[in-house]
C-alpha cells in the first residue's frame, strides 16, 4: 500500500517515521494515543481522492487529521491505517466581501483566516478557544464562546466540497443565502468527522468587523444565580455576543496562569458588539436585569487591552486550570440542554463536583445551554480515570433525561459513543445506514460516531 | 386497499368524493391537477403509520396534503395513490415559554400558531405569505420577507417527528441550541417535499415580540438602484427585520386591489424590530444610505394600523398582481443569489421581462438575494404557457450561472424538477440514493425532487 502511495505522491508526503506517526497518535484529549501505520500529508484535493483510491482498494482506514485540537478522541487512529493529515490544504481560495463569503482549504486555521479578513473589516466568528482547523471545525460542528450571537459552524458553513470514500468529489450547499433545492447535504457532512468524507473545501460565511466592542465582568454569590441571570438576558433578545459563566476554581486557574487578580467567585463573563449608542444602551439593561438577578459587582472593562486580555484568560481557561496540576490531564464533559434546564443542571455538577474527589472547575456557553467540568486526572492511575468516567456519565445522562444532548460543541469521537444509541434512540438507526450507504467498506475514520 | 384502509379509519377519514378528491388534485401553481385516488384524513401519528403500512404493501404512492398552498405542484398526486390529509392534526401540543420552543403538529397554520403565542409575548417569525401549514412549511423549507433576519425553516425548526415508508417513527434533532452528536438528520427532511418521510410532528424555535416596529417606504429612479441600496444596507450588519423590493408593475397591482396609493415607481418596503432607541438610530443609517444609493422619497410608516396595511399590501402582491387579470393564473420564478449578483441578475430579468409578451411584475426578498418574477397567464393557451416556461428558465440558468439556486424558498416540486441535476451536479446522486434508502419503493411523493 505505501508503494501504492508513493507512486503518487512526493516522497515527504508519506512517512512512517516514529516520531511523525506519534504526532498524529493523539490529540488533545485524555484518550489512549494509537499509532498510524503511516502519515500522509495531502497537498490538493487529487492527493485525497488518490489516497482513498489505495484505501479503498487495501480496505485501510482514513483518519483526517489537522490541528490536532480535538477533545475526544477524533483524529485517533484507532484502528490504524493512514493518517490523512490536511494541514498542507492551507490556501485561503477567495475572499468576497461583497457577499460575506471566503472559499478555503480545510487546513487554514481560524487565526490564519481572521488574520487575512482583517485589512476587509471581516471576520469569522466561530471560536471554539483553540486555533484550530477550519475543516476539523466543520466536521466536528464546532462552536464556543460567540456562538449565542453567531451560530455554530453549522449555521456558517454554506458550502462544502467533499471526497467520498468512492473517490467521487461533490460540492453540497449552495452560495445562495438561502434555497429549496434539492436536499440539505452539506448538514450531514458537518459534524461527521470525518466517517462520510473529507472536506476537502470549505465556503464560510464572514461578518463586518463590529463597530465597538465591549467586555464586562458580573459575579453572583452562587453559581445558580449566574446562571438565572443570563438565562434570563437570553429571554429579552439582547443581542450579546459573548456570555460565559465561571466558576470560583476556574477563575483561580485563571488568576494562578494569566497573573490576572479577578475575584475567585461565579463570574459571567460579557462581550457586546455593536454600534457605540446601541451597546450603551444594551448594557444598561443588562446590569439593570443582573442587579434583580443579585449580582454584585458589574465591571466594565473599557479599553481593548483588558477585553482581549480578559478574552485570553477565558479562551486558556482549561489550560489554566490544569497548569495548577502538573502532569494531570484534562477529561471534560460537555452537555447542552433546553435553556429552562440548564440551571438545574448546573446545580447538579456542582453537587456532583463538590462530592467527586478531583480537582474539577466549571465554565459554560451558558446562552446556548453549553457547561463544560475540567477534572484534572492522572490519566495513569485508573482509579482517577473511573471515578472521571463515572461522573462525565452522570452528567450525560442527566443531561439527555432534560431534553439536552450528550455534546454540544466537542464532538463524539470515542468518548460519546456509547451515548448515542440512548440520545438518538430509533434514528441511530438511519445513521447507521448513511455511513453504510456512504462508506460500505468502513474505511472512513471506523468506529467514530457509528459503532462498528 | 381502500377496504384495508377503513379498517382501522373512521369512515369520514377516507373519501373518494369526486369533489373531495378534487380540492386535493391541486395547489396554488399553474401546474395541471392530478386527482388522488383516495383522500385520507389523518388524525394522529398512528394513522399515519398505518397508511404507510398499507400504502407499502400495495405500492401506492402517499403524497401529503395540508393547506395546499405550495407553488410548485408538490402535493400535487401525480402518480395518483393517496392524498394524506394531515390538517386534521392541528394540535399546538406544547408551549415552553423560557426554551423559547413549542411543539406543533404539521397542520396548526402559522396564523394559527402565532395567535396561541400572543399572550406569551412571543411570535414565530417565519413568513412565506400564505397562511402555510407549519408541517407543510417544513416540507418546503419555506421562507419570506422575515428571512433576513430571523432565518427560514431550517433555521427555526430544532427537531422532528417523521414517519419513514418502512412505516418506523423516528425523531431527528434536539432540543438543546446545538449539538455535535451524530448526524444532522434534521436539515436532511427540511425541504425533502414529502420524499423522505411524512412530518407528523415539529419543535420549533420562537421570538420575544420586538418592543417596537417600524416600516418605511423607500422609492428609487430604477429598479437597480434599489436592489444596489438594499445590499449596501445588508453590507453594514444593520438588523432589519423586513426589506422588500416591488417593482411598478407590483405596486399598481397592490393599489389596484388593496386601494392604496403607494407612488408607481421602484419601491422598497422596510420594518424594523427592536428597542425604541436602536431604532431611531438604525432608521437614520438606513435613510442616510440610500439616500447615497439615489432614493428619492422615504416615508416612515408611523402607526400600527399603517404598518399593517403595508405588509398585507407586500404580502398579496401576487394576488393583488394577478387580480388585474380575471381568469388567468401565475408563474411566479423564485430564483436566490449571492448578493453581489443580484443587481444583475435582477437587470436581467428586468430586461427579458420587457420584451416578454406576457403581464409580469418582479418583487423580491432582496436581503437575502431572492426575488420573484411573477407572470400572469392563460393557462388554456399553450403559447402563453410556452413563454411562460422559456422566461422562467431563462432566469433559473441565468441564476445558476451565477452561483445561485432554482429556487430559493417555493421548492422543487414538479416545476424545478428539471434543474436539479444542473444545479447540483455531483451530489444530485447522492440525493437519488438517500431517496432509494428511505423510499425503496417510491411510494413517498413520487416524481418530486428526485426524478423517477
Amino acid at each position: 500500500m505505501i508503494k501504492e502511495l508513493t507512486a503518487f505522491l512526493s516522497e515527504e508526503q508519506v512517512s512512517v517515521n516514529p516520531s511523525i506517526r506519534e504526532q498524529h497518535s493523539h490529540d488533545e484529549s485524555y484518550h489512549t494515543p494509537v499509532l498510524p501505520d503511516v502519515v500522509v500529508f495531502a497537498k490538493s484535493r487529487s492527493d485525497v481522492v488518490k489516497v482513498m483510491q489505495v484505501a479503498v482498494k487495501h480496505r485501510v482506514p482514513v483518519v483526517p487529521f489537522a490541528a490536532g485540537s480535538s477533545l475526544e478522541g477524533h483524529a485517533i487512529p484507532i484502528r490504524g491505517g493512514i493518517s490523512l493529515d490536511m494541514m498542507g490544504m492551507d490556501k485561503i481560495l477567495e475572499i468576497r466581501p461583497d457577499d460575506f463569503l471566503v472559499h478555503v482549504e480545510p487546513g487554514v486555521t481560524r487565526e490564519a483566516l481572521n488574520e487575512a479578513l482583517k485589512k476587509y473589516g471581516l471576520f469569522f466568528p466561530v471560536d471554539p478557544g483553540a486555533n484550530a482547523s477550519l475543516g476539523g471545525m466543520a466536521a466536528t460542528n464546532a462552536s464556543g464562546t460567540t456562538t449565542v450571537r453567531y451560530g455554530a459552524m453549522k449555521e456558517n458553513v454554506r458550502k462544502l466540497e467533499v471526497v467520498l470514500s468512492s473517490g467521487e468529489v461533490i460540492e453540497v450547499g449552495s452560495l445562495a443565502a438561502k434555497s429549496s433545492s434539492g436536499y440539505h447535504l452539506t448538514e450531514l457532512f458537518i459534524g461527521s468527522e470525518g466517517t462520510l468524507g473529507v472536506i476537502t473545501g470549505l465556503w464560510l460565511r464572514v461578518y463586518g468587523i463590529p463597530e465597538t466592542m465591549v467586555a464586562a465582568r458580573a459575579t453572583f454569590p452562587r453559581l445558580e444565580d449566574g446562571v438565572a441571570a443570563t438565562t434570563a438576558i437570553m429571554g429579552t433578545g439582547i443581542p450579546v455576543a459573548r456570555m460565559e459563566l465561571v466558576d470560583p476554581a476556574a477563575v483561580r486557574g485563571v488568576n494562578f496562569y494569566k497573573k490576572t487578580n479577578y475575584p475567585e467567585i461565579p463570574t459571567v463573563f460579557f462581550e457586546f458588539h455593536g454600534s457605540r449608542e446601541s451597546l450603551a444602551q444594551d448594557i444598561e439593561r443588562v446590569r439593570e436585569m443582573i442587579t434583580e438577578e443579585g449580582c454584585t459587582s458589574f465591571a466594565i472593562e473599557h479599553n481593548e487591552e483588558e477585553r482581549r486580555r480578559l478574552w485570553e484568560a477565558r479562551h486558556v481557561v482549561a489550560h489554566a486550570f490544569l497548569a495548577q496540576y502538573p502532569g494531570k490531564r484534562q477529561i471534560v464533559t460537555d452537555v447542552c440542554l433546553p435553556l429552562s434546564a440548564l440551571p438545574q443542571a448546573v446545580e447538579n455538577a456542582h453537587k456532583l463536583l463538590e462530592q467527586l474527589d478531583l480537582p474539577g472547575a466549571i465554565a459554560g456557553h451558558v446562552g446556548d445551554g453549553n457547561f463544560h467540568t475540567i477534572l484534572a486526572i492522572d490519566p495513569d492511575n485508573p482509579d482517577d480515570m473511573q471515578k472521571a468516567e463515572a461522573f462525565n456519565e452522570q452528567i450525560v445522562l442527566d443531561a439527555i433525561h432534560r431534553g439536552g444532548t450528550c455534546t454540544g460543541e466537542h464532538g463524539v469521537g470515542s468518548g460519546k459513543l456509547k451515548y448515542q444509541r440512548t440520545e438518538h434512540g430509533s434514528s441511530y438507526r438511519m445513521m447507521k445506514s448513511i455511513k453504510t450507504m456512504l462508506d460500505p467498506f468502513n474505511i472512513l475514520n471506523p468506529g467514530k460516531v457509528i459503532a462498528d
